[in-house]
């Protein structure tokens, strides 16, 4: 059992990620998450790939259905997502009761009715895209700079790796038919320099992760020959330019992401999983290069990516509007896609906390706590007019035309337990990472024999104490590193009851290395008093205001919280504001959550006739009206569960 | 000779438009503008209505040239609009010695030419449009939600009245046209409710302005039922829904504007002349509370409207970034359009306030100083990475693929002279009303005989000094009433050398009623002095910072005009700011121009590196750098003639 990204043993990743064999969660948001995944969003997506026409759209290619082909042309990847999403979901039930026994047949009846369907659609020579085959097929990879079909290849061979790597494809029908559609796409694109590159980069890392799982080296050759040649010009002529494909500069020059988010951030994991298998150091460091930058500019305080919703872009640097920026939900699947591949390759800390920062905030805020409806756009505000001012509520849906963002979600959901640890060894002997926190079992064989077994109990995110104890203990001593987030400042740290330092290593990790027993406890305290966060003074769009964080959680301000007449575009905090924790409670239509509230002033403008606009210190300049008040903050990730109101999470400070 | 909009002699407006028999404009920015209209930007939009194939679609149309229709379905508003351009310029060369000989003939012979291609194109029912004639001779009128054939329409229609009004027409043959063509509309669309409503409102305005120039009552009444009828789902289903296309509420109802800018103010313009000439006040109140709603809350300081990009919308209330509103040009002109009717409806002079921010400001900046390029969209900002970031760079074009704003850009620059001034009766006699100052000579013939000559001499807007001198006199008293902007808070006022009250009046008005004589001079001197003016708090896209204006112009800082090493988006403002006027100057590739300059704090944030967030007051708060410069300032309408440096209007206050 293993999960996204598995370095090939030729590989040089710094770190590997932990087994699974015998992980699981066992409680937190986390596993919520989880289990919304598989009781109502999977079952929906399912209804939805019949209802929006993708299983059709394969039936008539396979000429066993009459119609036309329905949808845009990358209506085949929601069908390889959801069965990637299903075969993550079904690694799960082997190990924790928690799937029935009817969910589990009808998931698995999916994947092998889905796998003997796209077995009949592929093409004797292993081309397999309905939209070319059915409504376009002389046009094949004609027009590749909009086609998708490398892409919705990528996503095939990535739903086959998930079935290989989850034994849910017993007789290998759906690997093979990736491989077949893989060895096609070397035959005709190996040769320099092929008929083109595909506008939407996702065939990289698909191509590498199926050349880990069967050893074909021509795939990660046709990887790494997609990456080298990107920033050539082969992607063909968009109105957007070259920037929105990725294609103006070689990956090995390009100093910053640019163009479609989505686009560049699937890229990029190409580009670090063909480095990482290659032991590409340089093409390694342009990416960690374009990481830096992008964390520092581009990134909202939710890890959002993609300021611009024209063209669906990264923005300018420093352009992170909180009302209009797209944050798109694939990019926050993207994204950590990317750092977990960083992390992987580095061992740095930083990865694994971009990676909760966008887990716990742009990327969970994007399905309803009740995992039945989407957004594809995260913004971090709503006005209160935004129903009715222009037409466009931004409201969550079940689906969409375009409907690349749900099942986006429910693959990473159904793969989160594969994140929270990693594995390394150095000239002291093994290190297990626990890379993220959360209720869960795990138990890793240690390469000098023996096995590493451990319980985490924790409350976490609600509570910071994060209680490990010791199930199994190999008989040689072994290092346990723990990720000290950032935000922590008073950390604490205790080996069955006695302190121990917590200051994280030059890596960001505090490190035990010791002989261990079974019945060891290791109890963690993570800092989470609230926080005042400001932004870089360049952020012209949240200039003067201040958000709220706790731990890995950033906080919002939703209107249903406050207190009557007091709206919260209005709201303004005090810069010393201190946060009183309300008791942890199970808010309805949200779950657990703890709410965090503070003295606050409602402040009213003064001129609401005329322009908006006075001068300053002039005679019409009577003072805004401002009151005292209270301020009830939420955690973002659990926002629009209850009605349409305003949100916002950054609020000005007085 | 007259402008846009002389309300029928029935009609019951409180102000009508000054008759421009004998006035020019004599010099000052204005005239500047309609020198490059002439002898730049008219020349070239002859040039491309060849080159992008708009009368090409035309002769096509006429059976007189080959191949297939070009461009989007409204390309022949793009002549309509180039014609009505040359009609008001071609008024000019009657009084002034401006153009050339060769230039009005060239000018003449495009109208005498274009007027009989139409003839020849027009359909023997009066429907005139190449769109449809060409490529889609079967769906006349089945779409108009998005045809624009009401549009277009609409168009020939103003371009008919304003070479009428000029005289340029002098056969009546384009008149011809737009009367067949509205003849054709009235069979049409006159019985309740006919087969829909246009998408894109324009015809409401052009067809009341067509009754005023030739009396058909018929007209009127479409143009009251186009009115009416808005708002009842008539206009057919759209992807962004009945308020983008501004049919969701009756227009007696709709409390606020709302969907596509340039739509909604067009509709404006047309529900202000309605109500104008059937006297339905209660139809011209509904307008004014939507004007009022709009100026409070989605209007930029320059008066740019329609302030997001996707949809081209008027936005939320107070959704008003600075960098990414699209202000498009084209909302520009069209709220001109709509507060030129207003003032005229109501003789209040807060609407020549907006008409003046806008043209100094929004408008003015949409054209390169050379009269050869333009911008679409006309922000607050540009940032430094403009050009590499999104492949996207914020320049203005020659012309456009949708080329709706340069031939907006022209129409209204041609016709300037006409908003200057208006006149009145009441009970005491006739009020001349100076609007607009700039140097130019005026003189009205009074309904109770005589004339009153005018001169104005003045370095407006550089200059706060307004000289008038009377240079005929009536032999009744008569007033003469000077709009007083509200920026200008120690405004003087002297007649012959003797001070009088500069108050103004409850409409915005110092009035002056006495017996005039031939050499009296009239001396308003207006308060220019530089201002910091800041933002009501509910704008969040720039809470904490402030602009620079000086009378009507706002102020921007470009990069070219900082010192060395000083970046535009470093730049802080004490609030006691106070600035330094530059002389004078005439500014390679700008013209005559003032700059402002002030000291300045350069702030650069200290965390490069991570997110650019940190905790307010925690650890790893190291102060910001600051260090002393200036900062230099230039009117936003001359923006972006001296490289595709950073600009910003709005700069933090420290």
């Amino acid at each position: 059992m293993h999960g996204p990204v598995v370095p090939s043993p030729d590989a040089h990743p710094t770190l590997r990620p932990h087994s699974p064999t015998r992980a699981e969660l066992t409680g937190g948001p986390w596993l919520r998450w989880q289990r919304v995944n598989r009781e109502v969003s999977l079952p929906l997506a399912l209804g939805w790939l019949e209802k929006a026409g993708n299983l059709n759209n394969l039936r008539i290619a396979a000429g066993e259905a009459e119609g036309s082909f329905r949808g845009p042309v990358y209506m085949d990847s929601d069908v390889h997502k959801v069965l990637e999403s299903v075969a993550w979901e079904l690694q799960h039930g082997r190990h924790a009761d928690s799937a029935t026994p009817a969910e589990r047949a009808e998931l698995t009846d999916f994947v092998d009715r889905t796998a003997r369907l796209l077995e009949r659609a592929q093409a004797d020579d292993g081309y397999l895209d309905s939209a070319y085959q059915v409504a376009q097929p002389d046009a094949r990879y004609t027009k590749l700079v909009d086609s998708h079909e490398h892409y919705c290849a990528g996503h095939l061979m990535q739903a086959a790796v998930a079935a290989q790597r989850g034994g849910v494809d017993p007789d290998g029908r759906l690997l093979a038919v990736a491989r077949r559609f893989a060895d096609h796409l070397a035959e005709v694109f190996l040769p320099d320099p092929g008929p083109g590159l595909d506008g939407h980069p996702e065939v990289e890392t698909a191509l590498v992760e199926l050349y880990r799982v069967t050893g074909e080296a021509r795939y990660l050759e046709l990887a790494t020959a997609f990456v080298e040649r990107r920033g050539r010009g082969l992607v063909g002529d968009h109105k957007r330019g070259e920037r929105h494909r990725q294609d103006h500069l070689p990956v090995r020059e390009a100093p910053t992401v640019t163009g479609h988010a989505v686009r560049g951030l699937y890229l990029e994991a190409g580009i670090v999983d063909v480095a990482v298998e290659t032991g590409d150091a340089s093409l390694l460091a342009a990416s960690v290069a374009r990481w830096e930058d992008m964390v520092a500019s581009r990134t909202s305080l939710t890890g959002g990516l993609g300021s611009r919703q024209v063209g669906e872009v990264f923005g300018e640097r420093y352009e992170l509007p909180p009302d209009l920026s797209y944050n798109e939900t694939c990019a926050s699947a993207a994204s950590v896609q990317w750092s977990w591949r960083l992390l992987l390759a580095t061992g740095e800390a930083r990865y694994a906390d971009l990676i909760e920062r966008t887990l716990f905030n742009a990327f969970g805020a994007a399905r309803s706590a009740d995992g039945r409806t989407y957004y594809k756009g995260n913004p971090l505000q709503r006005r209160p007019d935004h129903a009715e001012a222009v037409g466009d509520p931004r409201c969550r849906d079940e689906w969409f035309f375009s409907a690349c963002c749900p099942p986006a979600v429910t693959r990473l959901v159904a793969a989160l337990e594969h994140h929270a640890a990693t594995w390394s060894r150095d000239a002291d002997g093994a290190v297990l990472h626990l890379q993220q926190y959360a209720p869960m079992t795990l138990s890793h064989p240690l390469p000098d024999g023996g096995e590493f077994g451990l319980r985490v109990a924790t409350d976490y995110p609600w509570d910071g104490a994060v209680e490990i104890t010791v199930t199994r203990a190999p008989e040689r001593p072994c290092a346990l590193a723990l990720r000290i987030p950032p935000w922590s400042v008073r950390t604490r740290l205790a080996v069955n009851g006695e302190a121990e330092a917590a200051d994280p290593d030059e890596k960001g990790y505090a490190v035990l290395r010791r002989p261990w027993r079974v019945g060891d406890t290791v109890v963690l305290h993570l800092d989470l008093t609230p926080r005042l966060t400001v932004p870089h003074p360049r952020i012209d769009a949240v200039r003067g205001a201040a958000a709220v964080e706790r731990g890995p959680l950033v906080y919002c301000f939703e209107q249903v919280d406050q207190p009557e007449g007091t709206e919260v575009d209005e709201l303004a905090l005090a810069p010393d504001a201190t946060f009183e924790e309300l008791p942890l409670a199970d808010l309805d239509g949200v779950g657990r959550t703890l709410l965090l509230r503070t003295a606050a002033v409602a402040v009213t403008g003064t001129h609401e006739a005329g322009l908006p606009y006075r001068t300053h210190g002039g005679p019409s300049a009577a003072a805004d009206t401002r009151r005292p008040t209270t301020a009830t903050a939420v955690p973002y990730y659990q926002w629009d569960n209850r009605g349409d109101g305003a949100m916002r999470v950054w609020v000005p400070l007085l």
